[in-house]
């Protein structure tokens, strides 16, 4: 039995509309009916998932429920969350839901462990992401030991995040912040570099600089696709 | 008042996400809750237009109808229809709704008067499309008198959107094809190309032969923006 998505998107639209091109791109499809039924609901009004984490920020849970029962009004069986920083509000989504919700942390861990065995993975997100401990927590279940970015790193991703990719300017200038970033972790012991914010792949992507990457929505695009009963391209 | 957008999607499912992009990137916005709360129902199932108006094809209308009423359920105050040839059943789709859905084939005929006067377009699209006439009666409407591809050009769009984008196959090795169709178009008289099909941009944007073109799944995005109180990027 083939499987629909619901993406409950729109943190931000960009890496929503990242993940549905990886899904549709991934997907061993030569006609329009090959491919998946997705359903998004794109929301850009979805609290701030940093602000609510470390500085009392809104809950974005409300908000988020709201999309959620978009998509299974929609009939969505199963559901994505592009956006890693959010995956620390699964649990209390999952609990307003029997509709499964991907975990895209710990697919993304059990997929560097797997892609990348043996090398230690530097964890590149938000500042709310990090501070919950979740990549390094899903990583240790995977038996990797995991670099975290420190302040100053912290700062620098969080300005590329929202300051050029969420805020749609050109991120060629940033190219020598993206470069020094990850040339500072690299000498600190990162041999992987997860892109552990979804709007980075899109940053990475553009800039085109030396990882190795392990992207995050591209290994949720790919679980999403098998768990629907769907075929991977060759 | 600020309005929702849904996009009744899938035909294909690469231009559902072009037209998606194409709103993102249109729109006047600095964080994520600056865009637009947009509802995709990309519905791969919806059965071929060309194939429903020439050849006695599935009615897609029930198909399409129900995508519909998800955009419905979810709440969107308009709908898009990424997909040209779709817009021959967009009469029977508006009769089942009060949700006004926006007209593609007339925002580009009054963009390609308002953009090219003077100038005679010719209409790329699917046979089903150009056997309609939409076009050239909403050309008419604006009192521009356009070209209708021939029957051996016909062919080799059907080839281009059938066999390259919806097939997911390189574009590349189709640069000659595509080159020669235009310059015998060109020789024919036409001076503008509309990229009247909406897998068309993603191949001319790659393939990035001199036009001009005047790409209708912009033309919406634009339209949808305005239409929805958002306003456009500098």
């Amino acid at each position: 039995m083939k499987k629909s998505i619901g993406i409950l998107g729109g943190m931000g639209p960009m890496a929503t509309a990242d993940l549905y091109i990886k899904i549709l791109a991934m997907t061993r499809a030569d006609r329009d009916c090959d491919h998946i039924r997705i359903y998004i609901d794109s929301d850009g009004q979805i609290p701030d998932r940093t602000a609510a984490i470390l500085y009392g920020g809104e809950d974005p849970v409300p908000e988020m429920t709201c999309a959620l029962r978009n998509l299974e009004k929609c009939g969505a069986d199963c559901v994505l969350l592009p956006c890693n920083t959010a995956h620390c509000f699964l649990p209390r989504l999952q609990a307003l839901t029997d509709t499964p919700i991907l975990d895209m942390t710990r697919i993304a861990a059990r997929r560097c462990r797997e892609l990348f065995p043996g090398r230690r993975p530097a964890i590149l997100g938000t500042r709310g992401l990090l501070a919950t401990g979740l990549y390094a927590r899903a990583m240790a279940e995977e038996g990797l030991d995991c670099l975290i970015p420190n302040d100053e790193e912290q700062g620098r991703l969080m300005h590329l995040i929202y300051d050029v990719v969420k805020a749609s300017l050109p991120m060629e200038p940033e190219k020598e912040t993206w470069r020094s970033l990850l040339e500072g972790l690299r000498a600190r012991g990162a041999e992987v570099f997860l892109l552990a914010c979804t709007e980075l792949p899109i940053l990475a992507n553009t800039l085109e600089l030396d990882g190795p990457f392990l992207d995050p929505t591209e290994e949720l695009a790919r679980e999403a696709i098998l768990t629907c009963g769907y075929e991977l391209k060759g």
